[in-house]
């Protein structure tokens, strides 16, 4: 499939070390037309994010993508910080990117998408990695928004798995539920990507050198960020390793991994001040039959795939640099 | 064992099918001894449970125990009517019990439950397969009973399944949220036998029909009532079989049967008025690290049996009825 084939992909992210991962692989995918990203608060702030996106968009040779800053603070309150912990102070591990010059796009992410959405009418795919505060708010400025794009497939919540930031909420929905819920409520076909199995689909660290191994500098600075990554889920695995949970939902969202279990359920966020603040109340109640159809539902929850993610993951991020719009040797050269 | 070295039992309980499943249990096992009852709305109001369990004792030939009328209404609002859908309209798959003679005990379940708590101290265990209303009632009553009683076991809530009565809300807890909060709150050692475990552990027809093959009543009325239950759960499971909630909790209980998967965690419900109201929020955050210990956590959380429930159930169920005060003979002509 060419490039000119390929579907159109807005893609709104937080970037973030597994942020970097998806922007990777919708790069490398000739199966994914990326023609626009935009930013928000979540793993860093939507400025930080920007700033990761450019870099890493110069780095892969694809500086010609509008990036535009997102919101900076949920619906509710306003943005915690991130999670340096995870992703390091800088949000890509602490791996210095060269700077890119490329600026930012002049409109805000909701504005871009909508945009993107009305000049590929009905064409348009969406994917979000991010918390759900950008697309929330092209929502209210578009209410045609769900007409006008062919679907969303989001990276988020948990449906019969533990959470990650809560006991039962996950991060990108927790950061803001209220958003959230507004996305789950909108009359559009959406793919939700859980941590049922970007938790259960992990990197090894064999496959993390066979990133630095390459000579690109683009999957060399992958290599590098997930050394980070992978320190922070020694906690959660008792090895050096990682989730993958964004790259994950960008290969999905593509076709590049075929999926198992994946139901069409309902879905609510709940977005209330208890304990489960931030949830993703899925309707797995007919799992004891094969999960029937549910009326009405337009949520399609990914509980497992037909096929291993890792290898394909890295086998996407080894290749697809040579059609690049700079030599290797000269993107070396400027990340030195 | 003997009766008289078996641990004392208080059970809380709601009459209903698989509660009387659970009481015959209790009734039948060598290793606990029954010493008193209290009955709560939940199945049916907790007047027709009560009748119900008096009925059941007379044909079980145990009409000694006493049984304490408990709490009609939950903390807040109102008893609901419970499931006729489920468990009959008589609240025993409509089958009709020969009526016992026997009077309700002079004092509400809360304080017959802390009654034999300071009659047996440090050694009463108690068993709730309802709402938890009369538990929470005897804790604001006597707030040394944490102290007073061995443990808690309930038959409620979900970790890693999904509910069955809302998305995410099993029906005792749901029914009595603000119950079950002070309950999973206070400072006592809980299990918790949730939907995980209690959906994945069915009886089958031909195991129904060996409890029906039975000369004593008793048993042959479990398998009675069973009928009602099947049909109930034709819709659950897609063939005529049953889930065994509250006597995998009695068995778990009393150590007739193993659990294999088990951990020790944190708790809460959400009490609030959200999509989530009556979910237990069980911390399994430690799955992928084998669930290391939390500390201060006191409620073990049932994922897995470490051996099949419903042949021991059924063997269970079959024994036990010879040294009953009445000969089977004339339980059978009560019966007629």
């Amino acid at each position: 499939m060419t490039e000119q084939t390929a579907p159109p992909f807005y893609l709104d992210c937080d970037t973030g070390i597994d942020d970097a991962l998806a922007l990777g692989y919708m790069l490398a995918s000739p199966e994914a037309d990326l023609i626009g990203i935009g930013t928000v608060s979540g793993n860093v702030s939507a400025a930080d994010g920007a700033r990761n996106t450019l870099d890493l968009l110069e780095l892969a040779g694809h500086s010609g993508i509008p990036v535009a800053l997102g919101a900076h603070d949920p619906q509710a309150g306003s943005f915690g910080g991130g999670a340096p912990h995870v992703h390091g102070r800088n949000g890509v591990g602490d791996v210095e990117l060269p700077a890119s010059k490329a600026e930012l796009a002049p409109e805000t992410a909701a504005e871009l998408l909508i945009r993107l959405a009305h000049e590929n009418p009905g064409r348009l795919r969406v994917l979000a990695v991010g918390p759900l505060t950008n697309i929330a708010e092209a929502l209210r400025l578009e209410p045609e928004l769900p007409r006008l794009v062919e679907d969303i497939t989001i990276m988020g919540g948990a449906a019969l798995a533990p959470g990650n930031i809560t006991t039962v909420a996950e991060a990108n929905i927790a950061n803001d539920p209220e958003a959230a819920a507004d996305v789950f409520a909108a009359e559009w076909n959406v793919t939700l990507v859980p941590l049922d199995v970007t938790m259960t689909n992990v990197l090894e660290e064999s496959q993390r050198q066979e990133l630095l191994s390459e000579e690109h500098p683009f999957p060399k600075a992958l290599g590098d960020m997930l050394g980070y990554y992978f320190q922070f889920y020694l906690n959660q695995f008792g090895r050096a390793c990682s989730a993958l949970h964004d790259p994950l939902a960008a290969a999905i969202a593509v076709g590049g991994i075929q999926v198992d279990t994946a139901p069409v359920v309902h879905v609510e966020v709940d977005a209330t001040s208890g304990p489960g603040r931030g949830q993703t109340i899925c309707d797995m109640r007919g799992r004891y039959m094969g999960y029937p159809e549910q009326p009405g539902a337009r949520c399609r929850v990914v509980l497992s795939l037909a096929e291993e993610f890792p290898p394909h993951l890295v086998d996407t991020l080894r290749s697809g640099w040579a059609q690049s719009g700079r030599e290797p040797e000269e993107l070396a050269l400027a990340a030195g």
